[in-house]
């Protein structure tokens, strides 16, 4: 599957079947991530994989209850050590980089047969409490990954004209 | 070329061909970054695409010199409305989603056979008057898009023992 195949068939898969993800496969997404650019290379991305069942199940608490954090069947807190960094644009560089080495999981996982979910909707701190993350660590985002039971609805998005400007801004 | 062999091929490409790109690829590059996922679908990313060499030129200046951002045939500035926005689990929005579409178009450039960089050192303020960019809108990150000049090196990356933990965190 290519790269735009695999973009568009992407989606936020929130209903997962009961069927664990192969090894092999998990471990592909993780060379996708491990892979990705980041500000000077610093690589401070790092990903705790939780399959354990009981594991799960506190972290759908801590995840605003939202069911589908505790049926998939991997959930991976995307999280970021050395969070102080700042590019000279004044953007700090970890939610860049981890973002960047995450999406690389989502379009590996599409070619995999896998869906995902990105999670925002989360309390940090009981995040780190349920994972024995230390304090000066960030959890950036959690991401689900298993077997998707639903098939994907039509994508609502901005035509690109809304989205793109040429030579300079103003619409 | 699928996903995998996208992100390995995928490399900061800082010498470009004077070559244009063509208008079509173009498009298929701001078509995976429309399709990304945002926090509440928010779409808050907006790409102003720069192809006029003054402008390019003086884009160098403002990102410290760097002579390969004026040398790209298009320089890409990757921005965000609605930058207040925060998700439960305390990140911004706005760098997050702005990253997962910048990287979309990263990859699917290397399909295309083109190479890109991403750019974060460079003046925001300086930016944003080049381009007549609004006080309220964030210039996330600037890219560099072009035919390379250059043939990838070997990628320098921690192995996935260091930024991998299986169900909790501890090394």
């Amino acid at each position: 599957m290519n790269v735009m195949e695999s973009v568009q068939n992407r989606f936020s898969v929130r209903s997962y079947l009961q069927k664990s993800v192969e090894p092999e496969r998990l471990q592909r997404l993780l060379e996708a991530a491990r892979l990705a650019p980041s500000a000077r290379n610093l690589q401070e991305w790092r990903f705790v994989v939780v399959t354990n069942e009981g594991t799960r199940e506190r972290l759908m608490h801590a995840a605003q209850e939202q069911r589908f954090v505790g049926e998939a069947p991997v959930v991976i807190a995307a999280c970021a050590e050395d969070v102080e960094h700042v590019m000279p644009c004044g953007q700090l560089s970890h939610p860049i980089d981890v973002a960047i080495a995450l999406e690389h999981i989502a379009l590996q996982a599409v070619d995999e047969g896998l869906g995902t979910c990105w999670i925002g909707a989360f309390d940090e701190a009981q995040v780190k409490e349920i994972l024995g993350i230390p304090d000066e660590v960030r959890v950036v985002q959690l991401m689900t990954v298993g077997y998707p039971a639903v098939a994907p609805g039509p994508k609502t998005r901005k035509p690109l004209n809304e989205i793109v400007m040429y030579e300079r801004w103003g619409k």
